[in-house]
C-alpha cells in the first residue's frame, strides 16, 4: 500500500515518520491516522498489513519449520495453512466434512446436501448451474480479492442492487421497481427540505449561501425543478421506454403518505454499507473456486476430509488432536494448532483450554440462515422483467431473491428464492426440502406472478443451521468484551481462527484476516523460541 | 412481453382488449396504460413493439422483395438491413468510411484513427487491451441488448458507478470517495430534515404517522441515530478497514458548508436517471462486437465500405445514389432508400429532398465530444487505490476517468483518461494527440498523484468532431419541433434513421429503435402497394 511515509527520500521523510511513531504509541493507529492526514501522508484507505512468513525466516535462523495442526478446511483453516506454507511449515489439515470449504459451498448437479434432519438432497442442476449457497459477493477493498489475484481466480462483477429489481412489502398492491421507489422517495424528500430551507425553517443553520447550495442540490438529488415540487420524474422509469417515440410515463407517484407508509425506504438504502457498496464481485464459476485454489496451493496430501476431532490436548512441547476418520482413529501431534471450527462446535470437544476459554467460547450464539437456489429452464426475468442480476427486496419470508449475476442470455438460470436469517429460516429450515421450495414459490409468486412456477426444473435448499459440522450461519456476540479479547490469544498452543474472531462476521474476508493475525502472532512467536 | 391482455382466456379478456383498444385510439398510450392499470393489466414497463418483416410477407402476398439502399453502416443503418434482410430485401450498404460502426468504433492494437485535422495515430496497445472510443455502455431495458442476445454476443456489467471511485473538484484540497461524499450529504440531509421534523416546521404537510415514518426513513437513509445528528459512519470507508480489529475511521466529516461548497452533489446523483441506473452492460471484448454481429449477419457482399455517397435522386419508381468508391465512381439504384447519416452531412449531399426537408436537416446541431484511451502497464487502480471499475467525475477539463470494467486482475489495463463534450471537447480536439495525452495526464495526477505519469504504455484519442464522415459526437435538437416531425417521414422515397431522428439520442438503442421504426413504414408501404 502506498502512503507509509517511507516513500520519502532523506532526513524529512525520517522525521515525519518518528513523529508519526511517537504519535501512533501515545494515541494508537486513530491518532497516527490523523496526524497523517496533518501531515499529507495520509493513504486514502489501507488494509491491514500482513508480511506472509518466508522460507528465509527459517533458513536464515537455523530454525526447523515447525508442525501446525488446523482445525477445520474453510476459510479461515485454508487461508492458515496457505500462509504457513509459504515458510515451509509443515501443516496438516483436519476437515470433519467430505468437502473442503465449509461455508463456502457452491452446489453443482451431482452434488449431495446433507442436513442434520436426516434428509439428503440431490442436487439435478444442469450443466453450467450452480448454487453459491454460502457467501455470495465481495467488496472491493476485502482481502478476499487479493486472494483471488494472487490464487489466479478470475471475478465478475456481483449486481448487489439493481434499479429494475422490485421491491414488495405486504399490503402494496403490486411490486415496484426499486428505480421508482428512490425516485419517489428522494422525490418527496427533497422537496420537503427544500421548501422547509425557503420558508425559513433552517435560517439559524444555515448561511445564505448554504441554503442556496442545499437547494441547489437538492433540485438535482430530487428532480424537484425551479417549483421545488416533486411531481414525478424519468427517473421512475416508464410504462413505454422512450425510442423512436417518447416515453410512456408510469403514471403519477403516490402521496408522500403512501410512499411513507409503504416501507420501501429500505430497498433503497441497502447498498449504503461499506461492505455493501457498489460494485461487488465473485469468482467466476461459483464462490467455491477460491477455496478449491487455496486447497490445491496447500496441497491434497495435506488436507484430510471426513476427519471429525475428538480431542485436542496439550502434551510436553506440543499439540496432540485425536480424530475419527474415514479409515479409523487417528492421532496429530504437531508444536501447535489453529482451531478454526465454530466455536459452539469447538466447546463440544474434549479440550485442556482451560474454564475461562471454554467460557468464552460458549459466548458467540450461533445465527439460522437458509437459502434456496431453484433452476429455471428460461430466464423469464431478463426476457420478460428486464433485470440483470440483482436483488428483490420484500417484507416476506423469503426475505429476497437474488437474479443471477452471470449467464446473462444464457438459456437456462438459477433464483436465489430466499435469503432469510432468524425466525425466517428456522422455520423454512424446519419444512422438508419439498416443502421449502413449494412455500418459496408461492411467495415469489406474490412479486413475479404466474411465471414464477413456470419452467422450474430442480432446487436444492440450505439450512445453516442443520448443516452438519457447521451448525450455524455465523455467530453473533452479545457483545465484543473480554471473551472475544481472550479468545484473540492462545488457550497454550492452540490459537483460534475464523470470522467469528473478526470486525468482518460472516465474510470471507473475516476469516483471511484472522487467519493472517494468528500467522503473524503464531510466526513470531516461532522466531522468538530458542532455535 | 407479458401483460397484453391477451394471457386471459373467454370473453373477459377479449372485452378488456376491446376496451383497450378504444381507449388507446381516443386517448393514445399513455392514456392506455392507465386504463390498462386501472384494470390490473399493465406490464410494469415495456419497450416499443416491433414485428421484423417476415419472408412469408412477400410469399404470401406474391411480391417481390424490395430493393433498398442503405447510407451508413453505423448501428441505424446496419439495423435496417439486418431488419429488412429477415424478410429478404435486397439491401446495399453504402458506408464511406473504411470500416463499419460509425461512432461503434473500438480501438485495437494496429488500428489508425485518422482525424480531420490531417494527423492520424496508429494505436500501440497490447494484445487484449481495447478502447471504447464511442458508446460504452448499455442499460437494461434498451433494445441493444436485444439484439445481444440475437446475435449471440456476450455481455458483462458495465460499472457505471462505483463508491470507491474518487470526486474532485478544483478547490477541494484532495479527492474524496464517492462513498465518503454520499455518506456525508446524506447524512446531513437527513438531518435536517429530521431536525426540522422534529421542530414542527412541517406539521402543516405531514401527520403524526407520516412523521415517524420520515424520520424513520430518514434515520436509516443518513445513518443518524437516535439523536438525529450526523456525526459521521462507516458507510464513509475506512482509513483502515475493519478485519481481524476493528476499523480505522477516516476522520471526522467536513462541516455541512463545506460540504455544500466543495460540489460533490453531482457525483453522487450521476446514476439516478433512467439511462445510466445501475447495472449497466457492456459486449465482452468491445462495444464492437454487435456492429460487427449486425454486419455478419446483413453479409459482407452487401457492404461497400469506403463509398462515399456524392448524390441522391429520385427517379422514376425509385431512388440513385452515386457514390465514389475504392474502386471508382458507381450508382446504386433501388426502390427506396435509407438515409442514416448524421444530419449535418447529409444536408452537404445533393440530393432532391425539397427545401423543407434540407432546412429540417439544417436544425440539429452537432456536439463535440472527446475520449482518451490511456494504456498502463500495470493495473494500479486496483492494486493501490482498489478502484475496480467505475468513473471518478471532477470539474476539471477532463471531467471522467473511466476504470475499466473487464480484464480485472490483469497485467495490463486501459482508463479513459477524459470524456468530455463541449468547450472541453474542442480544447482538447484541438491539440495533437501527443498534447492531448500530456493534458490528460497532469489533470488525472491532481487526482491519482504521481503514479498516473507512471507506466503510461500507449494512448489513443479520439475527437468526434473531428473524425472523417461523422463530425460530431452526436447532435442536440433546439427544440424537437416540425423539423423532427417532417424527418419521421419520407421524403419521397427515402428515409431517414438515427439516434438523432428518435428520443434516445447518443445511444445505440436509439439507432436501433429508430431503424426499427423506419423498417416498419417502409414495410407497410411495400406490403401496402400493389403487387
Amino acid at each position: 500500500m502506498a502512503g507509509d511515509g517511507t516513500g520519502e527520500a532523506g532526513k524529512p521523510g525520517l522525521t515525519r515518520r518518528a513523529l508519526l511513531v511517537g504519535v501512533g504509541a501515545a494515541g494508537g493507529a486513530g491518532a497516527m491516522f490523523a496526524a497523517m492526514g496533518a501531515l499529507g501522508l495520509a493513504p486514502v484507505e489501507q488494509r491491514t498489513e500482513f508480511t506472509p512468513p518466508q522460507p528465509s525466516d527459517f533458513r536464515l535462523t537455523g530454525r526447523g519449520a515447525a508442525k501446525v495442526v488446523v482445525l477445520g478446511a474453510g476459510v479461515a483453516g485454508l487461508t492458515c495453512a496457505y500462509e504457513l506454507g509459504k515458510a515451509g511449515y509443515e501443516c496438516t489439515v483436519l476437515e470433519a466434512r467430505d468437502r473442503v470449504g465449509g461455508r463456502s459451498l457452491t452446489v453443482r448437479g451431482g452434488d449431495e446436501v446433507p442436513e442434520l434432519s436426516g434428509e439428503t438432497q440431490r442436487a439435478e442442476y444442469g450443466e453450467d448451474v450452480y448454487f453459491n449457497a454460502g457467501p455470495g459477493r465481495i467488496a472491493q477493498w476485502m482481502v478476499t480479492l487479493d486472494y483471488c489475484r494472487e490464487l489466479g481466480v478470475p471475478i465478475e462483477p456481483f449486481i448487489n442492487n439493481n434499479a429494475s429489481a422490485y421491491v414488495y412489502n405486504t399490503g402494496m398492491k403490486e411490486p415496484v421497481r426499486i428505480r421508482t421507489a428512490r425516485a419517489d422517495l428522494y422525490g418527496y424528500i427533497a422537496e420537503l427540505l427544500a421548501k422547509a430551507t425557503d420558508a425559513g425553517a433552517l435560517d439559524r443553520r444555515l448561511t445564505e449561501d448554504d441554503k442556496e447550495r442545499l437547494v441547489e442540490f437538492l433540485r438535482r438529488f430530487g428532480d424537484i425543478g425551479d417549483k421545488l415540487t416533486y411531481e414525478g420524474s424519468p427517473r421512475r422509469g416508464f410504462a413505454v421506454y422512450p425510442g423512436a417515440k417518447e416515453g410512456t410515463p408510469l403514471g403519477d407517484p403516490a402521496p408522500l403518505a403512501d410512499v411513507l407508509a409503504s416501507g420501501v425506504g429500505r430497498a433503497v438504502t441497502v447498498d449504503f454499507g461499506y461492505e455493501q457498496a457498489m460494485p461487488m464481485f465473485q469468482p467466476v464459476g461459483g464462490m467455491d473456486a477460491i477455496v478449491t485454489a487455496l486447497a490445491d496451493a496447500v496441497g491434497a496430501d495435506r488436507i484430510t476430509t471426513g476427519a471429525r476431532v475428538t480431542r485436542i490436548a496439550h502434551v510436553s512441547d506440543g499439540v496432540e488432536v485425536s480424530y475419527r476418520g474415514p479409515e479409523g482413529s487417528g492421532v496429530v501431534r504437531a508444536d501447535y494448532c489453529i482451531a478454526t471450527l465454530p466455536p459452539h462446535l469447538l466447546a463440544k470437544i474434549p479440550n485442556d483450554f482451560g474454564a475461562d476459554v471454554r467460557a468464552a467460547l460458549a459466548v458467540p450464539r450461533p445465527v439460522a440462515a437458509g437459502k434456496i437456489g431453484i433452476e429455471y429452464g428460461r430466464r423469464w426475468w431478463e426476457l420478460e422483467d428486464r433485470i440483470y442480476g440483482g436483488i428483490t427486496e420484500t417484507d416476506l419470508d423469503i426475505s429476497h431473491i437474488w437474479y443471477p449475476s452471470h449467464g446473462y442470455h444464457g438459456r437456462r438460470g438459477l433464483l436465489v428464492g430466499y435469503y432469510n436469517t432468524e425466525e425466517n429460516a428456522l422455520a423454512y429450515g424446519r419444512l422438508p426440502h419439498r416443502e421449502r421450495l413449494r412455500r418459496a414459490l408461492a411467495q415469489g409468486e406474490k412479486i413475479h406472478g404466474e411465471k414464477y412456477r413456470r419452467d422450474v426444473l430442480s432446487a436444492v435448499s440450505v439450512a445453516w443451521e442443520r448443516q452438519p459440522y457447521i451448525e450455524g450461519a455465523w455467530v453473533r456476540w452479545p457483545s465484543r468484551g473480554a471473551a472475544f479479547s481472550l479468545l484473540q490469544r492462545p488457550a497454550g498452543r492452540v490459537y483460534f481462527a475464523g470470522d467469528w474472531l473478526s470486525h468482518l462476521i460472516a465474510w470471507k474476508a473475516g476469516a483471511m484476516e484472522s487467519a493472517r493475525q494468528v500467522v503473524t502472532a503464531l510466526h513470531r512467536r516461532v522466531m522468538t523460541e530458542p532455535a
